[in-house]
């Protein structure tokens, strides 16, 4: 193997030592993670005119013949939907996307009900390929002459105080690369976040749960769906569970989590066929048994983290975003739309011109409880999307909120604080807190005014 | 520099690749970090007949002119005293050592009193010299002929599943190693645990205090403890607070904690004097001015983390004990205590003969709730060591415990549990638990009948 080290001239500016100190230029940003926050985070830094340099360890998701790795369609909701707005790309996602108008309940006889996301204003979320709204993200960054993206380039090391990195190209030569800000969109396992967490007072946990999960598909037939494409399907089975989401070619991707003691007892194909036809009946000929075994055995069911940390940055030298850092489970579908709002709300912070490390002082102060509330939230929809099956109480409840929202405008359900409004993650979880809270406390009275109310029968009959 | 790769044989064990396999057979094992849990972990595993090569970054301290980084002394309880009973070291660590019997509270204006740990039966804490306790441990090893020691070789890379390791020595000189299970016990910032870090389903949280220390010195005056000698001094100010104890050259080592925001508010000579004048009036001449002045500003104060993680071990190729695997703030002395316990434990799981992956799973099943209780507890008693200026609820309690524990040997206080029984940490949480509510119970049930005996007479009276 050629090993060599390349000194790379970053946007012509590696000459120039004192740009970090002049706060009225602008400055060198190396962005690492090409992903759907990287490269938002790359347009978002370009338009305030600095310097960017955007890496990816990846080769070009545009010229990928297959993207690997990552599931492959997601939920595109509010906070999401507010982000790509700001930089003008919101309606051409939207066009291509597929509203998701609420969930489609599949039991295990193989009924389905359908429970709406917001059956009042209408509001859904939208099944985006990955792939498709990259490409779309990475296309704007080519159109900024002050974005340069390097592929096939794989942080090895970094040095946060000096402001330099190493890459390694397929050639496993080592590109060295400097820059005043260095921010890192490498997702749950990034490179750049392994720096800070060696610096004293960074508080980080890594929290894995016991759960894995399998990706399937439902092809299409005949050129159309095979099932509504308006929903997000699921499948709960209280301690393991499926869903499904749309795609453009109109196939679905088919998600199974499960314990990995329930997928450790599946060893052949008789006993995954048997375990389908017992629990997702109404799926296997959907997806078919041959493709089935094919998938089901072809990879080992992938873990889930959830990851929270604190500090988001290194006095005015690095910053993370996105998953690197705020990795959540899967199940409330906010991991790209917290990543993709941390952009909005950091080029909020950074617009108001004040000193860098001032600005990402403030955007750790104000981000980290929001980031906590919603890896949590993640983590308790994963019990509730699980338990939909004990689904009277959970549509009471629903039918209750709807309710209220429709004639109090102000009492908005969790989910739709959530995932409908911008409201912070963690007044999303306060505000639920009150109602709660409140709801106990009329039903408390009410029953005591029924006691009361009996009691007073009772008495008027026998006094 | 020089730079070589020096493949060191390790045992004259490295040409017979078949050793794990070979149950009867003992293995070749890597114990990383010679300090008090790794060279106690390495007697423990030649005692059973294993091929031990133990590893260290420093220097040997026994040769050491300065050791540096470490609080120099010690609290040794019961936990440690075990585990150095069951290699024969416990005569010989507390012929040195300093028996402490209990709490000497200094208040502001510089009045003392006592509180003793164990009023009953005397149990006491034994200060210990790091380094004596340290050397002791290493004479050990030297005498067995299966212990090779390595001093100044830093762990740079390892490769768990394989069971390789690369070593740098001072000349930069890279030394590969091998073995069939390699022991992490290099500390809080372990560089085998970092290798676990990355393995899938491994949970890792590491938190932060936002308190700082700094180790200031009361020396020995005209060849004499400067304050009484067997006990544990201690400054309670509420939000921050000074501990001492004694060491055998007759001087205390003194530990301030405060938070950052209060040390940083000490910025020069003046500051720091008016803020020991009224804070530490009485061990200010102890100490010296000048002395306090150079020690103080000589040393930013440090930082305090607590690690918790789970699982200590992976299949049977690697292990991590004492503060690699629960870095605990220092406030319940119980750290070295708890490293102790740990490899007193392992021991006796590994001398059941199971399959070594089985009896490293076992290791950390038994062990990880205990670890996280005390490392809890480390940081609850943070709290209640620095509060003690609130001392009667505090030493009413404490009278109460003691009395209880007089009468009814099974009362044992939480305190007495963790420092003088081997109870597991998370049973001695749980027993205070226990006690609390009881004694909550019959407060209220006083109270009741106190309530009733009242109303009583006053209806006695009145009607």
């Amino acid at each position: 193997m050629r090993q060599g080290i390349i000194s790379q001239e970053v946007n012509g500016h590696q000459e120039s030592p004192g740009a970090a100190e002049d706060e009225g230029r602008r400055r060198r940003v190396a962005v690492v993670g090409a992903g759907l926050v990287g490269s938002l985070a790359a347009i978002n830094f370009a338009r305030m005119g600095n310097q960017v340099d955007l890496y990816e360890y990846r080769e070009d998701i545009r010229q990928a013949l297959v993207v690997q790795g990552r599931s492959i369609n997601l939920a595109l909701s509010q906070r999401g939907r507010k982000a790509l707005a700001a930089v003008g790309l919101e309606e051409k996602v939207l066009a291509t996307a597929i509203p998701m108008r609420g969930r489609m309940l599949h039991d295990v006889r193989g009924n389905t009900s359908v429970v709406l996301y917001d059956p009042n204003s209408k509001q859904c979320l939208y099944s985006v390929g990955r792939r498709q709204l990259n490409e779309v993200l990475l296309d704007a960054c080519d159109k900024l002459p002050n974005v340069r993206c390097h592929f096939e380039h794989k942080l090895t090391s970094a040095n946060l105080r000096e402001g330099s990195m190493e890459f390694r190209n397929p050639n496993q030569d080592v590109i060295a690369a400097k820059a005043d800000l260095i921010v890192g969109c490498d997702g749950a396992f990034s490179g750049v976040r392994q720096q800070l967490v060696r610096l004293p007072g960074f508080n980080y946990s890594q929290e894995y749960i016991d759960t894995g999960y399998l990706e399937l598909c439902i092809p299409s037939k005949s050129g159309d769906f095979q099932m509504p494409a308006n929903y997000l399907h699921i499948w709960p089975r209280n301690s393991f569970m499926m869903i499904a989401l749309p795609n453009q070619d109109k196939s679905f991707t088919v998600t199974l989590s499960m314990p990995f003691g329930v997928f450790a007892k599946i060893r052949n194909q008789n006993d995954l066929l048997d375990f389908f036809k017992l629990n997702f009946h109404d799926a296997l000929p959907l997806i078919g048994e041959q493709q089935l075994v094919k998938d089901f055995f072809k990879t080992r069911p992938q873990h889930l983290v959830s990851i929270k940390c604190k500090p988001y940055h290194y006095a005015d030298k690095a910053l993370i975003l996105g998953d690197a850092a705020h990795a959540m489970v899967p199940y409330y579908g906010q991991g790209m739309n917290a990543g993709m709002e941390d952009v909005t709300l950091l080029t909020g912070i950074l617009e108001k011109e004040l000193r860098l490390d001032e600005a990402l002082a403030q955007f750790t102060e104000s981000r980290w409880q929001d980031a906590f509330a919603i890896c949590d939230l993640a983590m308790y929809n994963y019990v509730e999307m699980r338990d939909l099956t004990k689904r009277w109480s959970f549509r009471i409840r629903k039918w209750l909120d709807t309710l209220l929202f429709r004639y109090f405008p102000s009492w908005i359900p969790l989910y739709n604080s959530v995932s409908f409004s911008s409201m912070p993650y963690a007044q999303c979880v306060a505000n639920r807190k009150w109602q709660d809270q409140l709801l106990k406390r009329v039903s408390v009275t009410t029953l005591l005014a029924a006691i009361l109310a009996g009691v007073a029968i009772f008495s008027q009959r026998f006094i």
